[in-house]
């Protein structure tokens, strides 16, 4: 018997042997954790410690049952996964939980655990670098539209301490479904992305505007959200409806929910004066971009093409007014804003639409239709990555060059 | 058998109910989360969706074993809490988690759950209120010292944006063991207490900038810390020595651990450079002020004491070079710094000591020692709280108003 036990500890040390050299600990791990780490494959081996646990799966996209060692560690290693942040979560005896060995990504309403499978070759652009750095500061306000404070993040440009008369234009950018203010910071790396492009001189120096997608008005339900049947972004895991800001610590708490026309109002009354009233903003459309991923593409749609005399820039990542099937007839699409194509040219200086390309052909057919009816777009494909942060970093990296020229 | 699975049901919601009117929700959970909630006495009732476990124990200073429902949801109430900020985490057969249902909050080197006992009535400094508010941004600066790039939080006060020839006096402010440069600004509120205490003219406007006490030149082991046997803060579970910044998502990683003789090399040569650079910047001791809690107290005091020609202002909350016990003489204590109290009093405006009252004696016979030495110190303590955030909250409360006046 103590043989057996120690030829499976020795085994179990060449395990660990050969998963130290190969596998790499995942970037977003907390200090000093091993794992879960990425092979050069782009496999992911998964440790959690359970020692009196029955059954223990990692889910990431699809769930990967672990295997108990004998030291009550439970491990396993995935199939090859598609490159980027993924959220992920664990399942212990019944329990979602996160994995306390990573960091913790607001997401899905709750606090995933979060894996990154690296890029080959090119992850530079959202990587600090030894360029000026601008800042990502909060910035709280009161809305009269939802009756509360709600905070937002702001990037502002490295010269904007120093150079303290320029003004500047306003890039108003969304995270995704369950997510909140704090995603294009904390997962899509807002900040190296844009102090690469303005260093390298690929962009304009812009403030970038992150606000939380939920806003309902008092009395308006939170389920409002839950009734729509919204689609879920991937790795969802328990879902929250309504998720609401991040910090998550201010006393009062913040209930909410998601409602298309409660955020424009909000927006034009309350998050776009503040922003004006506390920073050096250039004034008019042409100064004026909005920008989202997935559920904030939809948002910035919504709010953009019913408003196209306040926005000369339109971006969506993953999300839009269309590309989700169907027949496209320009008249009526979109609540008839691509109706007039000559107007709509003449008004939006860039419209963007962003896809990763295992999103499937949606996005692409819907560019198609609108280049067809005479609308100017940028139709951008993300290769080989999915309705994930990866997808939405290299679409930013491409649409900001784009914005205020 | 059916019957008997409807009372279960009814009985349920009965309890639920009875929850939900006594019971407020934890300001720090996820959206629309009701559990962890609050009851009026301080005691806090968890709830944890583990089906198939054999034993759910929630872990808040001590174990809670919690009771499985017909719903496969475990739960429990707990006795009633001291009031203020707990880490705390879940145990589910073995595996130590954070509970789900919180935002969770970066301390002992991992993502624990959080949850807040109000303070009766008293609480209202570290809320947002309608006065001006400042920012808190973070900071990037590569540092020679650890041959890294490292991350620190700044609060620049509400006129910093407008009052654009304005030069400021500055505050380093530490957080403790296993926690990073996220933490007074995410568990401790620093931008709302200063907003607060500038707007009723308590306090001087001031920048306050929050580092990352984990430090280590190339080649040092991380190990080092836990080779000092240093006492970890409460809620510790897993320990993860050598804790990192927060953000925990820019490739390459963060690899390295606590040196107190690294980070004051790192201070000086890294990261004062690169505040004074960065922002609009008072010269001179008198006004720069170093402060921490707990082992960043004693970072502060290594720091600091060593260098009284750049510090005019110090303090320690819950945290110093002394009040652990022993015999204090104040010719060779804190390596000799209180030697000649002349000296020390005319170098030192303020000498600031702050500990909750749960904490016990150590602190108060450190001042009095002091005192009876002749050195002018500052005792502040914090009525009916513990080693934890409310301590800190409180300390820089009263810490802040005696700063650069």
């Amino acid at each position: 018997m103590k043989s057996a036990l120690m030829i499976t500890a020795l085994s179990c040390g060449l395990c660990w042997g050969q998963a130290a050299d190969d596998c790499k600990p995942n970037v977003l791990n907390i200090p000093e954790a091993k794992y879960p780490c990425v092979y050069s494959d782009n496999r992911a081996m998964f440790r959690v410690a359970a020692p009196d646990a029955q059954k223990v799966t990692v889910r990431i996209g699809r769930g990967f049952d672990m295997t108990k060692g004998a030291d009550g560690i439970w491990s396993v290693t995935t199939t090859p996964l598609v490159v980027g942040f993924h959220y992920y979560s664990v399942q212990i005896d019944g329990a979602t939980v996160a994995d306390p060995s990573t960091m913790t990504f607001f997401g899905s309403g709750w606090q995933n655990s979060g894996i990154e499978i690296p890029e080959a070759g090119d992850g530079d652009y959202y990587r600090a670098k030894d360029v000026p750095h601008g800042h990502v500061g909060e910035q709280w306000y009161y809305s009269k539209i939802t009756g509360k404070w709600r905070r937002c993040f702001v990037y502002t440009p490295p010269d904007y301490g120093t150079n303290v008369k320029a003004k500047y234009p306003v890039l108003y950018l969304l995270h995704g479904w369950g997510e909140d203010e704090s995603g294009w910071y904390t997962q899509g790396h807002v900040d190296f992305i844009m102090d690469n492009l303005i260093a390298a001189g690929k962009a304009k120096p812009m403030i970038i505007v992150m606000d939380n997608l939920n806003a309902v008005k008092p009395g308006e339900s939170a389920a409002l959200f839950a009734a729509r049947g919204l689609v879920p972004a991937p790795g969802a895991a328990p879902p929250a409806p309504g998720a609401q800001p991040g910090r998550g610590a201010v006393p009062g708490g913040r209930g909410g929910g998601f409602n298309l026309s409660a955020f424009t109002d909000m927006m034009f009354t309350d998050l776009i004066p503040a922003t004006e009233r506390s920073y050096r903003v250039l004034p008019g459309p042409q100064n004026r971009a909005m920008a989202g991923l997935s559920m904030g593409g939809m948002q910035t749609f919504t709010t953009a093409l019913n408003n196209l005399d306040k926005f000369a820039y339109l971006g969506g990542f993953s999300g839009s007014c269309g590309g989700r099937g169907g027949t496209f007839d320009a008249k009526t699409a979109c609540g008839g804003a691509f109706a007039d194509a000559a107007a709509f040219n003449k008004k939006v200086k860039v419209l963007f639409l962003g896809i990763g390309s295992v999103e499937g052909p949606g996005t692409k057919t819907f560019s198609d239709a609108l280049t067809q009816a005479g609308i100017h777009n940028v139709y951008f494909e993300s290769p080989g990555t999915a309705h994930e942060w990866l997808t939405w970093r290299r679409c930013l990296n491409d649409f900001a060059p784009r914005l205020f020229q």
